[in-house]
């Protein structure tokens, strides 16, 4: 945020160009997430924090709780499944709602809870990189699967942290990045991260993970997540659970990286936790760059195909070898998460 | 096969463009198999038959059987897993060979070996559709993966038979048609059969086909191959067998539908089928249909990342319910596959 205006990569047109595009107001940072110019668990968070913030700028001096309430509505609806998403809308709420009856004061307690969330998001990461690196040894294959680096949330990272710290710790990670359909985060911006970072990796088709963990080329998989309910089921992207389902069948540690904030105490289960269903023709076309230097799409279904396509999916809690957070790394059970879970 | 011509789909324009391609020279209806303009484990044994056929007829009459040695050992080549590809060469070879040193009869004989190889196809696929139908119960949900349709094969199909027989006899199954990245025959080739037989379906990404099993709205998966191990071990598609690991973790019936030319008796086990490594770009780039109605690629991946690519992965026989042939339903076991098996 530079004083009102948000301002954050444009994802899709990554890895490609690079591109900052800059918010005005705070429906449009809403937007944005609902868009997927920003996606990722803490990435979005940060960006719903600081779309408060915006909205705590522009509300009526006169109908400041109100406009604030409505701009929480309207930031909470944009993705139904992040937790960080309603975890950040409620901590500026609450920091707004302490200043009670001054409203100058409410907003510039919005920017700073903002700011705040945003650096706890890059404090968690780096913490969760420091903890989980111990658990990747010299040499280590590991399979990630979306995109659960830096563009995911505001530093770091979650699932790529450790393998950051890893890699500059010398022990020569390799990655095998998961294209992640239907939108290939991890062919365009994990593989785009660990190039920056210069850790050997290979981009492989969703479809052949199980290959190569059956092959005996895949040592450890760590992912992310967008909710983790309170007996340790895990939502993250879709086909998440296909992945920890085959690592447990060939013996292989599957790791779930995420800060805290992540966790919904409130969410009993996974089976509880909304999947978003987003549109048919995320399925349908591919979107990349064309040998002519152009962004666009391209279909492979035929007309009249219709096409389902969950955004998310759940891995049961029996299926997690352990939660890597900044806390430390703790198992995927009622106790494991309450000795970490905030409110 | 016309004349001394053999005609074919060319399969990467479909769904979007129906057009059909003439090969004059036995080495270019060979390579059609390495490009993939034929694909599908039957089609390429009906293709390999032909290239051979049409071998026959250019073969110089004074070193014929040179020339055939030397068609054998190119179509062979062409590509590494499909066992129907090598029952196809060995057929013609043996029918030449039966001549002796009658050229005129060797060539009659190639080419009448040639039909027969594809009409028996054509049967085989009709019996197991016959075979795999009462598997299927009224309003089945199906997965399936690849192409195993009529374009696989010369007729029918073998996956997709089953469901087609189970459509026209009113039992409305609805499958889940795997993408199957990287060259998404599923989403190009199999929505279009399924569209044009009316069997209701949709595309989903091969990420998500372990969330529906998981959420039990799957009932039964059929799959093709591409090769069987005389143990029951089963080489298809790339992705089949993460598909097989997570329907067995939910319970779902997990079958295999193939002619018995499909099965390998001199392969043990499926750790001895060479897997075929394709080019990266099939990883790194996507074909399809622009807006425009430009047949073209867009890349998703970064300038320097590498991508792997291996085109099939192997089901271990413990996984699979069942093999669907034409001569019925057999276990996935050495007993089951010896009792069916032919030289």
């Amino acid at each position: 945020m530079e004083g009102p205006t948000v301002r954050m990569i444009n994802q899709p047109l990554l890895p490609h160009r690079f591109e900052i595009v800059d918010y005005h107001d705070y429906r449009d940072t809403a937007e944005s997430i609902t868009t997927m110019v920003v996606r990722g668990a803490g990435a979005i968070g940060g960006t719903a924090g600081f779309a408060m913030a915006q909205a705590a700028l522009q509300a009526r001096h006169t109908h400041f709780h109100q406009d604030m309430a409505e701009a929480a509505e309207i930031v909470s609806a944009t993705r139904p499944t992040a937790q960080n998403l309603f975890y950040a809308v409620r901590r500026v709420l609450r920091a707004v709602e302490a200043q009670g009856s001054d409203i100058a004061k409410a907003r510039e307690a919005a920017v700073a809870e903002a700011v705040d969330i945003a650096d706890d998001d890059a404090a968690c990461c780096e913490a969760i990189g420091q903890n989980g690196a111990p658990l990747i040894q010299e040499g280590f294959r590991l399979s990630t699967h979306c995109n659960a680096g830096w563009l995911a949330f505001v530093d770091w990272g979650s699932a790529l942290s450790p393998m950051f710290v890893a890699h500059r710790q010398g022990k020569r990670p390799f990655v095998f990045v998961d294209e992640t359909k239907p939108r290939a985060q991890g062919a365009r911006l994990t593989a785009w991260e660990l190039l920056q970072e210069g850790v050997d990796h290979a981009v492989i088709c969703d479809n052949a993970t199980g290959h190569f963990m059956r092959t005996g080329q895949i040592d450890m998989v760590i992912v992310g997540s967008d909710r983790i309910a309170a007996n340790g089921d895990v939502a993250n992207k879709i086909g998440t659970y296909s992945s920890a389902v085959v690592a447990r069948a060939n013996g292989i540690p599957f790791y779930v990286a995420a800060p805290t904030s992540t966790i919904d105490p409130d969410c009993a289960s996974g089976d509880l936790i909304p999947i978003e269903e987003r549109d048919q023709d995320e399925v349908r076309k591919t979107w990349g760059w064309s040998d002519e230097g152009e962004f666009l799409s391209v279909r492979t279904t035929p007309d009249g195909s219709p096409a389902r396509n969950p955004a998310f999916d759940v891995t049961p809690a029996e299926y997690v070898a352990g939660i890597i957070t900044e806390k430390g790394v703790v198992e995927a059970s009622v106790e494991g998460i309450a000795s970490v879970a905030r409110r």
